[in-house]
């Protein structure tokens, strides 16, 4: 199942891409995709719907705007260097284990809205990245257990103002948070629908040019190991957001480093989950 | 005006201390302490609905526990190394601007609940910490203006596991997450009742004995300073936390160090803002 959430920026209304390719509106199930949908069995309870609902849903405007394809979550943690080539680009080691942070949830958006470069940066870059949605509560997990905790997979852009992330004190979140630097969508495709999370294609290209082009089948640490080590040192809730960090091909990693300026359009997708179009804008231009 | 919740973990219900020593119950308000309270003049609409129906709230029950004073927030935003004396203390260089890092908002928990020291965890430290919550939606805003976005203060104890916060990768956010490293209250009291949060004695003692004891003017950057910084590198919402730092005496800076045992007691407070008192147990001992 293909989940997707439309219309204006924060009066999103809940979707579903139905395996004809329709794009119909679920107002009528009468729930949002959030914490408590995912935490109450939310996806078999709507699977179960459409089987009733979905010749009677109306199709979505044609016109209409992707959002998030989740509501704000309690958290998004994001994996850094979990690509060996992004790591070896970035100038550090490979880790040990998996390294973590948090991007602030205000800085989620739709998968094609506007790129606000904010106020003063001069280094935003970009990252293609597998987003987790994690589908229950989620603390101590075994690593064979881990899978039952994930409700599906989308594609997260994980934009980085690389001078606050590695220049402004050490911790990355800095650099991470600004608004409209977390497009998440277009979709969530359940795991039903992604037969291998640690085997997609994922690609970017900036203004048609590809940068970033690989494989999740390169991650060091793959999606159970992510989720287990994560939930060691804190508790995943229903909707939360694992990002399981970028392939090789980012801005900072260019020989000259390469930064996103107005007008620029970046574009990127992953297998089977669907792809964002973003076009760089300054602030108060969008 | 002194905010609390009271009742179960996860059942919260709003309560005010009034200024006659009462603790009364406003669930008849019908709004918990959440974002959209900040966010609809909610402090004000509250001061005004009490004039009528303070008399006729009932008091709270004598034995109630005390829960977290906000419903959990979009973000917890911490400083650290915000006093001079922690930073040396700690072997770090007092900043040249603040140091920001995220804790999980999963690891909010009441004033006096246990602490749970993580599974694996030896190095469970305290650090008493004044809470600013943000009154109002607040990006590049002016130093001028900051204090404008404040809606109140509270006290926080930001719990860190030392060895995860600064052996496991760099980054501090995996040190600062567990359940119940996030005790936030008892009360948030409103800007009006704080003539000045920038001049605030604020104490922690273990097992009685007095090991943090300082004042808020001891802060390198101050609330106002921290707000508007804070604001320039992401959003913060009605309901968010900044947490602004602790001072000298915590166990990583004795010597030798010294950690958190079950049965240890951890008694910390705020001038003007209440006290908190947590017992460390192991995972499932509480």
């Amino acid at each position: 199942m293909k989940l997707f959430r439309f219309g204006p920026d924060g009066h999103e209304q809940p979707g579903v891409l139905l395996a004809n390719g329709q794009h119909i509106d679920v107002t009528h199930f009468g729930e949002d995709f959030d914490e408590s949908f995912f935490a109450s069995n939310g996806l078999q309870r709507l699977t179960h719907w459409l089987e009733a609902h979905a010749p009677t849903c109306p199709a979505i405007p044609a016109d209409a705007r992707f959002g998030p394809c989740i509501k704000r979550p309690s958290k998004i943690v994001c994996v850094g260097l979990n690509y060996a080539k992004h790591a070896a680009e970035t100038g550090a080691a490979s880790p040990a284990e998996p390294i973590m942070f948090f991007k602030a949830t205000t800085a989620i958006c739709g998968p094609n809205d506007n790129l606000i470069i904010p106020k003063r940066s001069e280094k935003t870059d970009w990252e293609v990245e597998l987003a987790v949605i994690i589908g229950k509560r989620a603390t101590y997990v075994e690593l064979d257990d881990a899978m039952d905790y994930v409700a599906g997979y989308a594609v997260h852009n994980d934009y980085s103002e690389r001078a606050w992330q590695l220049e402004r004190g050490g911790q990355w979140m800095k650099g991470k948070s600004a608004d409209t630097y977390a497009p998440i969508g277009p979709y969530l495709v359940t795991t039903d629908d992604v037969p291998n999370p640690n085997s997609l294609h994922l690609w970017l290209n900036v203004n048609g040019e590809r940068l970033q082009d690989s494989n999740t089948d390169d991650m060091i640490f793959n999606v159970p190991t992510l989720v287990s080590y994560i939930s060691q040192f804190m508790t995943l809730l229903p909707g939360d957001v694992i990002s399981t960090g970028t392939p090789a091909g980012v801005g900072l990693g260019l020989k000259p480093p390469r930064y996103l300026k107005p007008g620029d359009v970046v574009e990127l997708g992953i297998e089977g989950l669907g792809e964002q179009r973003q076009v760089a804008v300054n602030l108060n231009q969008d």
